[in-house]
C-alpha cells in the first residue's frame, strides 16, 4: 500500500477522535472551545499519535487500546505549539501558513487554550484508560513534558535566543524539545499493547532517534539551527544516519515492522 | 487543639512534601526550576491540600494515601495564580506582597513555570497513587481545571473584566475559578481513603459550598465582585450562610468531623 495514502487514512480516524474528545464550539464558554478547535484542526500531521498507533500495532495492540493516549499526546502538541508562538516566546503570527491563536484570539485566550488542551489531554487518558497502564501512561507523558523534557527543551532555546549556539546545547534543545515527545510517543505505543521490556526499550529508542531526525530535517527546510550551525550537507547526511539507525532497532519485529519503517523513510523525504 | 496551631503543622508538613517533589534549583535547566519553586513557595496558606487531607481524615483514610494527590492541587493552584498575573490576564505585578512570576523571571519563563507545574502535578499523582485509585484522582483534577472548571471560570471572568458582572455570570465564575478547585480536593480526599459514595458527595458539596464562601471572603476583604454588587453586608450574610450550610454536610462523620468544621469557620473569619 502507498504509505502516503496509508497515513492520510490513519489522519482521518485520528481526527474523527479528536473530534469526538473536543467538546463543541457550541458550548460555554464558547470562546476557549472555539481556540482549542482552532488549533487542533490547523493542518498538523499526526505524525507523534500516528507514532503511538504504530508502535502499539507492531507490538500486536489494537487500535482502540492507544487511540486515546494517541489524542492526548496530539493534544498535548498543540499545546505546546500554541504557548510557543506567544509573543513573550517565539513570537510567530503564522503556523502552517495561518495566523497564530493568540493571533486571532489573543493571548489569554491562547495561553488558556493551551493550559486546556493539557488538562482535556490528561482527562482523556484517565477516563478511557483502565488501571495500570492508564497510570503507565501518564507518568511516562507528564515526565516527557515537564523540565526534563519539553518544557526544558524549549527554556534552554529561549535562553539562547540571541546567542550562539554551541553544539552540545543544540543536542539538548533537539533531544527534549522535540525528540522526547516523540520518544514518548512511541513509548506509549508499546505500553498500550503491554509489550515486553524489550520491546518498550527497541520503540523508545526508536522514538528518540526519529524525532531527532524530524527535527534536523526541520532545521534542512527551515535552513535553521542544526543545517545553519552544521551546514546542509553534514545535516542531512546526519538524518539519514539516525533514520537508518532508528529503522536497524525494528528489526526485533521482523516484518511487521515494515509500516514503522516507511514513516520513518517519510520523516526523512518530507519536504514540510 | 487551636486550629490555628494545627493548621500551621500541616503547612509544615505540606511544605516539606512540596519541597521533595519539586526538582532542585540546581538541577539543569535551573532557570525553570527556580521559577516554580519561587511560586510555590511565596506564602500560600495550603487550604486546598489541607481541605484534602482532612477530608481523607474524616474518612478514616490515611495521611500517606492522599499527601501526594495534595501536594499535586497546591502545584495546580500554583500554576493557575501565575497564569492569571500575566500581563495577558489579569496583569498583577505584586501577589502576596512579593512580585509575580513573570515580573522577576519575564512572561516566557512564568508561563513555562506554570505548565511544567501543571505536568509535574499529574506525574506525582501517576507515580505515587496506585491503580483505580490514581486515575480516579487524575480524572476528578483534570476536569476540575478544564473549560468546565477552572480555566472555564477563568475565560468567563476575563470576558466581564470591563462589562458590568450580572448575579449569574458573578455565580458561575465563583463556582468554577475558585470552588471546583476545592470540590476536587475535598472530593480527592474521599478519594484516597476509598470512602463510600455517599461520603464523596457529601464532602464534594462541602467543598463546593466552602470554595464559593471562601471566595465571598477574599471579596469582601478587597472590596471586590461580590462584595462590590451585593453590598458588604450581603455579603456576609451570604459566606456566613453557605459556611453552615458546608458544615451540616459534615453531621454525618460525627465527631470525626470538628477539625473540618474548624477549618471552615476559620476560612469565615480569616481577614487575608
Amino acid at each position: 500500500m502507498n504509505i502516503k495514502y496509508y497515513l492520510k487514512n490513519l489522519k482521518d480516524r485520528i481526527d474523527k477522535s479528536l473530534d469526538e474528545y473536543l467538546p463543541s464550539e457550541k458550548a460555554y464558554p464558547k470562546a476557549i472551545h472555539w481556540a482549542m478547535r482552532y488549533s487542533v484542526f490547523s493542518g498538523g500531521k499526526r505524525m507523534r499519535p500516528i507514532l503511538a498507533i504504530e508502535s502499539c500495532k507492531v507490538c500486536k495492540g489494537r487500535l482502540k487500546d492507544v487511540l486515546p493516549a494517541a489524542c492526548a499526546i496530539e493534544l498535548i502538541h498543540t499545546y505546546s505549539l500554541i504557548h510557543d508562538d506567544l509573543p513573550a516566546m517565539d513570537d510567530d503570527d503564522y503556523r502552517r501558513g495561518k495566523p497564530t491563536s493568540h493571533k486571532v484570539f489573543g493571548e489569554a485566550n491562547a495561553i488558556l487554550a493551551g493550559d486546556a488542551l493539557l488538562a482535556l489531554a490528561f482527562n482523556i487518558i484517565a477516563k478511557e484508560a483502565n488501571g495500570r497502564r492508564g497510570l503507565e501512561v501518564i507518568r511516562e507523558l507528564s515526565e516527557a513534558i515537564g523540565t526534563r523534557g519539553m518544557v526544558g527543551g524549549q527554556i534552554v532555546d529561549l535562553e539562547f535566543k540571541n546567542k550562539k549556539l554551541d553544539k552540545k546545547t543544540l543536542n539538548y534543545i533537539n533531544r527534549f524539545k522535540t525528540s522526547r515527545l516523540f520518544e514518548a510517543s512511541t513509548k506509549i505505543g508499546a505500553i498500550a499493547a503491554q509489550s515486553s521490556k524489550k520491546e518498550k526499550a527497541a520503540l523508545a529508542k526508536f522514538g528518540t532517534y526519529l524525532g531527532i531526525a524530524f527535527q534536523i530535517v526541520d532545521d534542512i527546510i527551515d535552513e535553521e539551527g542544526y543545517a545553519k550551525i552544521f551546514g546542509m550537507g553534514k545535516a542531512r547526511r546526519e538524518s539519514k544516519r539516525l533514520i537508518e539507525k532508528a529503522k536497524g532497532l525494528l528489526n526485533i519485529f521482523g516484518s511487521r515492522s515494515t509500516t514503522l519503517k516507511e514513516i520513518a523513510d517519510y520523516v526523512l523525504t518530507r519536504t514540510r
